[in-house]
């Protein structure tokens, strides 16, 4: 091995085990921490920031990175490790790209903001919210423009740079032509649903069911999706998420005590997220090559789980006898019955409540209005006013003035997080295409659901997914993997199959 | 402020933060973290504890150091700041004490026998562990006279040095004098207390329990004792211990089904620990001089809450109510049964299960073998003989060759942590000194006691102990609190005011 990939390997090496400890004390806040761990905390995480900014940002690195791209030119590095110094290139380029006055005032502007907006959201306050935000999207154009200055030759537009932050390597051209022919077929699709659905009622599932007793079902719905509990842990906090380690992850769900289907639907989705970082390359996890791909794959595996699976129909049928047995409020219930109730469709105003086929259209309508903002094209005066017209023309609503259920109810913004919402759309394009890549090959796919027997499917995405890190460009894995780059068509005709012609 | 100074206060900001980190893994590990998350865990407690050796021992702070101290001298730098100084120099005395084969060597030794220890524990092979423990004396008597050659002022022997780690400013003359004392009186009390205690039995408490109740129960017990829940946590793990930086104190218990005494006395003797953690100066909590003065400081805090207020019989009055509430097992108990029952000596061979009177000698017996191995006095193959007659003398007991129960029952020697067995006694010690200098000064202990007032023992080990950090040495912050520096009449007094008088 060359020594500058020896040194870049133990300052990755190190880098990782900060990211280790950020991890870990990331989870114990959002589920463990009391009160006044705050500050402490904050301060702790603040510092193990600024001494992985320093070890990637090194002076060094630089020159270890371009020795070795030289030794790769040269034929005296393996090409195998090509794409393992490109993904180091990558984050230190990524985190290179801003000057630190610019880093420093976006956090404080940011701050401002999401602590202003968590008020001026409940008082419907969009004037006293934007002026913070103003500032926000301010600097978000400064970094973007910095970024895309930085690599030029890789993006096209400013919102290209951001979005290569949190949706590496899908540009702005291929998401918006995903999601114009989405655009296209989704509102007419979404009215054929709701009529459709509109000739049977659904029945209530709404009872009383008891906190402990929904966790023991929920751990049964994990160990049945393949969770390993020795390499793993449950638990609560306010919104379900998904951290960890290879060896140790660390899922979280909420328990509504009328709704059961909640949190099992969180439970699946997150022990998605887990199962792509517990099947990532293990032996090198320490660096980026060995790192998730993006957060349009992140979040296909997690569809893959709560969608693609645990919402099936057939999958329904192997869970009913845990429902039962757990729930016994759940008895008067079938699994067609449950089936029919959660895949029920209506247009809403809120995105996280949102269901299968409306999800797309809320993306959207933020897709649109971010690219604008960060492109220059709109400023954030008219957000309000292309929020509505928007709600009006894919879902049919109006908010009358209510922002708290509009532009207002969305956190990511507040702190500058542009370019993360297509990755929710993208995560459910790619997780219908793996899908039917994986049933064209496996014919029986439905009779193994019924009986719980899911395996094969784990087995196919980390052949496909997880084994690779990042060792492809995200493109060219779904390519692997399914014939075609990301495209609109198996989600439209997941959706089409699944709400239309209930074959699911 | 010198420049110096302001340096290594940002040094000591930075390995504070990586401590805070190091601090909440190490809880997640022994109460939260799945089996296979060891191994990622390992990896990065090492490496973070690397950076921090790093950090402690980087090349400029000797100088730094050096440069604060001639500030003192020359009085350019305020004697405020003295001790302040004083405490960053032996934090990095110790750390730079050693050179890094020497700290492998150990680390490999003290795996490898400790790793050995737990079968040979359980097969009795004593010889089996002599082979391993041979090599762990044999490197920490290199290390304690490397440490004493660093400092010949401060320690008169090598067992000082490596009593400076955990007794830190209490020597082996100190710590010797006061257990050649107990040594004098404590086995003839012992035989005083089991004839007194044999006129009467006591109840028998065991029962079924159920481990939710006693949770409760131990949490109401905190409360009682002054815990604060917004700054902290109780959890369950297998050994009781307490950690947690200011602002999220955790501590830990155990129940068993049985024994609802077991896991209160484990929970008041960790809310001590915490307490006392709590009460360090905020505002200094980054700095060596803002932290927990010694081991035998606090020790003596949890045994102040453990045995002075918790074991006390006017606290139990206190208690009694909530006890007959959680637990309706205990209805048929008075708190005097209890407090009968839970005072009860007998000399045994465990020293973690140990009595209030016999522990003592359990302690002695360590400090006796440890401090003549350090110093070279004695070998290792003699500890079984040592060991059984001082249990004979100590304690009228004989292991008859079971070294499970004898010498090889503790695992702090495996991995060389001697000097650190003297802090137990040394805690009781200093807890009845502060528990009798109380008292004098608040003759009403006792009624408050039996109301669960507590608040005023709080107010006063916040003065007269927790806000000090370690700006005292510890012999000055026992002489500050009452009068004199350590020494063995409190504690046998207390002992002898328990368990013959009875008037406790």
């Amino acid at each position: 091995m060359s020594e500058s990939l020896k040194r870049l390997e133990q300052q990755f090496h190190r880098i990782a085990q900060l990211d280790h400890a950020s991890t870990f004390l990331g989870w114990d806040q959002m589920v463990m921490m009391p009160e006044a761990g705050m500050a402490p905390r904050a301060t702790a995480m603040a510092e193990l920031a600024s001494m992985r900014h320093e070890l990637l940002t090194a002076t060094a690195m630089d020159d270890w990175l371009a020795d070795a791209e030289d030794k790769l030119s040269s034929g005296s590095l393996d090409v195998g490790k090509a794409s393992h110094v490109r993904e180091m290139r990558r984050t230190w380029q990524q985190a290179i790209a801003l000057p630190a006055d610019l880093v420093h005032a976006q956090v404080m502007a940011g701050s401002r903001c999401e602590h202003g907006w968590r008020t001026q959201r409940a008082e419907n306050d969009w004037n006293g919210f934007l002026a913070n935000f103003k500032e926000v999207v301010a600097l978000s154009r400064v970094e973007a423009q910095a970024r895309q200055a930085q690599a030029p030759e890789r993006f096209d537009t400013a919102y290209d740079a951001m979005l290569d932050l949190h949706c590496t390597g899908d540009s702005q051209a291929l998401i918006g032509g995903i999601f114009a022919e989405l655009k296209q077929v989704l509102p007419d699709l979404l009215q054929q649903v709701v009529e459709h659905q509109s000739s049977h009622t659904a029945k209530d599932l709404t009872g009383e069911y008891p906190l402990t007793d929904q966790q023991a079902l929920s751990e049964k719905l994990m160990a049945m999706l393949g969770f390993d509990f020795t390499a793993g842990r449950l638990d609560v906090s306010m919104h379900p998420f998904s951290t960890g380690v290879q060896g140790d992850q660390r899922i979280t769900t909420r328990y509504r005590l009328s709704d059961f289907a909640d949190a099992l639907q969180a439970t699946a989705h997150e022990t998605g997220h887990a199962s792509y970082e517990a099947g990532l390359p293990n032996a090198l996890q320490a660096f980026p090559i060995g790192r998730s791909r993006n957060m349009c794959i992140h979040e296909s595996q997690s569809l893959m789980f709560e969608k693609q699976i645990f919402l099936s129909r057939a999958f329904g049928k192997a869970l009913i006898g845990s429902l039962h047995e757990h729930l016994p409020g759940t008895r008067a219930f079938s699994s067609d019955d449950i089936w029919v109730a959660q895949t029920r469709v209506k247009p809403s105003f809120i995105r996280v409540e949102a269901d299968e086929v409306t999800y797309p259209l809320h993306v959207m309508m933020r897709y649109d209005i971010e690219s604008a903002l960060i492109n220059g094209e709109i400023e954030a005066d008219v957000i309000p006013d292309v929020w509505e017209s928007s709600l009006q023309q894919y879902l049919g609503l109006s908010t009358n003035g209510d922002h708290a259920i509009g532009c207002l109810q969305d956190i990511h913004w507040t702190d500058g997080a542009f370019g993360y919402f297509p990755s929710y759309t993208m995560g459910a394009v790619n997780a219908a295409q793996l899908s039917a890549a994986l049933k064209q090959q496996h014919p029986d796919w439905q009779a193994r659901f019924e009986v719980g027997d899911i395996d094969f499917v784990r087995d196919w995405l980390a052949e496909n997914i997880w084994q690779h890190g990042r060792e492809l460009e995200s493109q060219q894995l779904i390519e692997k993997a399914t014939g075609l780059g990301s495209h609109a068509t198996a989600l439209v005709n997941h959706l089409r199959t699944r709400y239309l012609d209930e074959k699911d």
